[in-house]
């Protein structure tokens, strides 16, 4: 905003992922919740080098600029949606969640192609092994998080009435990692429940985190109403090496890690579904300014 | 040829390279010598996993292919040459080479921008020395290697009737790996030089490797004519992970091989320079198909 009232054509900046390959990282460009005015652009890391050593000789640098990017007329999506109903309380549920879509450079492999196949994967595995949870398990994989959470709002909407009945959420939105740690947002009385989770989860490596957990992007509307979320959260060691880059494709992808998350989401709905107690509401009276960004959701990177 | 004879209105291959990431790895395209007359592209390894699992399915696959590649009229360039003239010998010609055109891909860093300076280097480090060497050296960075050796043809050509004075030529043309052999194409008599060489080039971590060095694309034309060669043969684990792809940028070096390099250039070029000796002469008379294609070079990937 301020190089454009000065007069500015266009924001370069360099990429903010961590790939040293010649492919840029993009994400979108706000101000102050506007849209950005003017075009901007993010060099890789190379080419980036490069600029700044031809600005650093003190002369007038040139860059022509040309870009693909514009803006599209919005499209009709949907949030594609299943369950396991619950035997003894179908109308509690608890929520797996993904996007299905995804940033345009890449595939999608990582962001979020992977939560999309631990979740559904998760389920399937607790349907082959003939589980019936008490609790519905209900498998929510959003539409437009890339671009404002329009899937994850209409959802919240949608179920507004019944949003007391989301016992707890959990989002695999980072990739296809092992998960590391297991952590938490829920009310305090419910931690005892996380702990004995925790106790499953130890053997695939996962420790236990604490209860801060934001459960992901998808979540926030929910989470903002009161529902409890569980996070599992995965090595990031090599998500901004491919995020929002033409590199997120599905050969970085190792199966051995995907079945870890698998595994872990697994057992996470099936505890969730089946125990006696629930993981209390949230507080949502000073819940982090979510009330107002709600109409313009805090843009994920 | 046999894809075009068949009506092809392509050909599509999946990238030589060893890049795992999204860029593809290109190189000229030719049939028994001719330049293809249909279009050839390479495709990221990324993306021919995405083909080829489409092909797998059985059904029709359409692929859109939109490619900037063309060929441009011949400019004029020209090969860069300097040297340190000998004190004792200034007719005989010890060679140090690189070329200075690069791949369009990538900003040729490693092809060939760091074999100009590694040849550049070692000789200023003689001279900053204060070394005056017996035999001349000659610093010759080669026009248009990647397009058919025309800088190292044009040399040949120009240097013909001296071409017995060209004692020995190395070239720097495989990135900025460490060395870590060196190996020679030169006369048997002269392999006692090369194992003296062969020790002053230890202590950087180099061993010795066989008489069968090729000396470099450049350079195939002067030992074509007999000019012996010695090969400093690079560590290239990751050339082709950037080699002819948009990655073939400076921050792919690594400021110590590179150091490495120079020092191994350094004390070979003062030894060839130095020595009583020769290195004989190569036979000539059966050399390759050299002769045979000579005037249509064969195309180095």
């Amino acid at each position: 905003e301020l190089a454009e009232n000065r007069g500015a054509v266009a924001t370069v900046i360099r990429s903010v992922g961590t790939s040293v390959h010649r492919m840029p990282h993009t994400g979108g460009m706000s101000i102050g919740g506007k849209t950005a005015g003017i075009p901007a652009v993010a060099l890789a890391n190379a080419d980036a080098d490069i600029l700044a050593y031809q600005l650093s000789l003190g002369e007038p640098v040139s860059l022509s600029l040309h870009s693909t990017a514009r803006f599209l007329p919005s499209e009709m999506s949907a949030n594609v949606i299943g369950e396991i109903t619950g035997s003894d309380k179908p109308d509690e549920v608890v929520i797996l969640a993904a996007h299905l879509d995804s940033w345009d450079l890449g595939t999608g492999a990582i962001d979020d192609g992977a939560g999309v196949a631990i979740v559904s994967a998760a389920t399937r595995v607790l349907l082959d092994m003939g589980i019936r949870p008490r609790r519905t398990i209900r498998v929510v994989l959003f539409a437009n998080e890339e671009f404002g959470l329009s899937g994850a709002l209409a959802y919240a909407k949608a179920y507004a009435g019944t949003v007391d009945k989301h016992v707890i959420g959990m989002e695999a939105d980072f990739g296809a990692g092992s998960v590391w740690q297991v952590s938490s947002g829920v009310a305090e009385s419910a931690l005892p429940i996380i702990d004995v989770l925790h106790q499953l989860l130890a053997p695939l490596g996962i420790e236990r985190g604490d209860n801060e957990s934001g459960g992901g992007a998808d979540l926030m509307p929910l989470r903002a109403a009161g529902m409890p979320v569980l996070g599992l959260t995965q090595d990031g060691t090599h998500y901004f090496d491919y995020h929002h880059t033409p590199d997120d494709t599905l050969d970085k992808i190792d199966p051995a890690a995907l079945t870890q998350n698998v595994a872990a989401y697994a057992v996470s709905a099936y505890i969730a579904a089946m125990t006696d107690h629930d993981f209390g509401r949230l507080d949502v009276s000073g819940n982090g300014g979510w009330q107002r960004d709600c109409e313009k959701p805090p843009k994920r990177d």
